[in-house]
């Protein structure tokens, strides 16, 4: 099917960096984050119902999900092939809501992405065209729709990180982090990159900083109880993170760790900008759930145990960092105020 | 020897749960921190530069140090035996050197300890005692002095904790932190405790947890990137830590990752207690260096590398907390605004 795919420059690009989740011949197959760049392994799904283990499991996150749930869908129509009608329509409806919910956090964020591929899959059904494959180009079409709204958000971004200075950056901010990178790079800003290791997955160290290096960039990681030193320490200009969730009421809810980032960095005057979208599914932070993950993943490192057995473990996945340590909201559309995001949709 | 060491309360309970530096038939052994509890090993020393560079390179920390340094100045003694009392003198005024200046932060208080046992060393010889034997009991002595004032501070600061409350720890606190636990269970105040993990050496969930696991304490271990979410989330009622230098400005330098933990708890209006003695040999924080350690320790973890080759680490391995962000720093004596720290010498 890939010769009819449309490589938007940010797909070609992120194929490179992230080896997004893809579906070919009733399979779907994702780059195990988990262990990157350790090792390059794939897990590869052959249900949908694996494709939502593999996103609960981590095997891909930041914006990895959103693709790897809508090639699970295309992977469920692929089951569903010779159904009836009711019968297809039942197996993909169930298969939207399992892949939506895979985790709780972003769970309204998941189900816009499935219910479009539903949809896309019953027009494609009626049509009598191939459904797997329908899903499959529309699972590419929305991750174009995504690089290109994260290309644009960059380019706001950029704007405000002074010639050759530092940022620090949270987790893995994926296509984003690379869209920034690249626009620096295109405007021959030689910015410095300060990663946090972001335990206990080490997104920081393993992907964000692999990204960061092989692109040509001066990178450092620190461990995640440095950055309110090291951002005065070092001079950073600007700290910025992607999001799971943007509330209207300007909550930022993102992987744990990025509000005492964001605390810090408003303690030094340094700003705070995070990229990403307004949700209009959360008016406000209270409809929120922060997914809380196995605890015993907080007494290992790299798989070796760090604590005595006995200890117990606790793994909030997301924080919330309020609208006020928040210097602006970077999107598509431009740059706003936390405390203004209706204005996104004016 | 050690049927002549007077073992207060303090010190036996040390040597069950952190088997202390120990100077005997010319060697010193320490217990290897750096890998407590995954494995239980020590480092044998028959030279006090192999004792400097035990402490340099991590294998005891927090207090440790402290009577590692006084027991080398015992080994030192033992090295010297049968010298000249001039070459004595040089010898053992240059292993309090090398074993005060092993790391850069704390060498002001190292000195203190070293020139206390230089000048035991040299009265023992004038009244033609045996040496090292005199300056190991020096070094018991203040070992025993320095764990009783641990315990007096740790019975301020628990007057400060509610009932079956929760603390947050910072790093290895030691003696205090075993201190504290003692005088909690001793009043029957069933606290339960959160361990941030501390990288790059998990000093928080390999020896603080074990601690107050073993004391038979509510022990939960959370990553470095958690404190400003968890402690709002699990109601924490104290943050402590002990510091590695208090400034008499009020400044506290202690364990990287000590100021944003100390900067969230503000931020949720947490009291922060730090323990520990003012120290007028530290007038302002602009007379404390700040030791910067192998930046490659940043980019592993249990022994196994976390980033691609070509990344940098930064490791600065203590940070700064201003006294605004600071309840009390609680000493011997009581506890003292980090404003007023002169009262403590009235």
């Amino acid at each position: 099917m890939s010769d009819m795919v449309r490589l938007d420059e940010g797909l070609a690009f992120m194929l490179k960096y992230e080896n997004v989740a893809w579906y070919e011949d009733g399979k779907v197959r994702i780059l195990d984050r988990r262990t990157y760049p350790v090792k390059v392994e794939y897990v590869e799904c052959t249900r949908h119902e694996e494709v939502a283990r593999a996103i609960a499991d981590m095997v891909t996150q930041s914006g990895g999900p959103y693709t790897a749930a809508a090639m699970g869908m295309a992977l469920a129509a692929h089951e569903a092939r010779g159904m009836s009608e009711p019968d297809f329509i039942r197996h993909m409806t169930d298969a939207a809501y399992t892949l939506s919910h895979a985790r709780p956090t972003t769970s309204r964020k998941m189900e816009a992405v499935t219910a479009s591929c539903l949809s896309k899959a019953k027009e494609a059904l009626r049509q009598g065209r191939r459904v797997d494959e329908a899903v499959f180009l529309h699972a590419i079409e929305l991750t174009n729709l995504r690089y290109e709204e994260s290309r644009k958000a960059a380019k706001y971004l950029v704007d405000k990180i002074p010639r050759n200075g530092t940022i620090m950056t949270q987790c893995f901010a994926e296509t984003v982090i690379g869209m920034i990178l690249r626009e620096c790079r295109e405007r021959g800003n030689n910015v410095k990159v300060i990663c946090p290791e972001t335990r206990p997955y080490f997104q920081g160290s393993r992907l964000t900083a692999s990204v960061a290096y092989d692109m040509g960039f001066d990178v450092t990681v620190i461990s995640d109880n440095m950055p309110g030193y090291v951002m005065k320490a070092k001079d950073v200009d600007l700290f910025t993170s992607a999001a799971d969730v943007i509330c209207m009421d300007g909550h930022i809810v993102n992987k744990i760790g990025t509000f005492q980032i964001a605390l810090a960095a408003s303690h030094w005057g340094i700003p705070y900008y995070v990229t990403g979208t307004p949700d209009r599914r959360h008016p406000t932070i209270d409809t929120v759930k922060i997914e809380e993950r196995d605890g015993d993943l907080v007494l290992e490192a790299m798989g070796v145990r760090t604590a005595m057995e006995g200890v117990k473990g606790y793994y909030p996945a997301f924080d919330i960092t309020p609208p006020e340590l928040c210097q602006g909201v970077v999107t598509d559309k431009g740059i706003y105020s936390p405390f203004e995001l209706g204005r996104y949709f004016e």
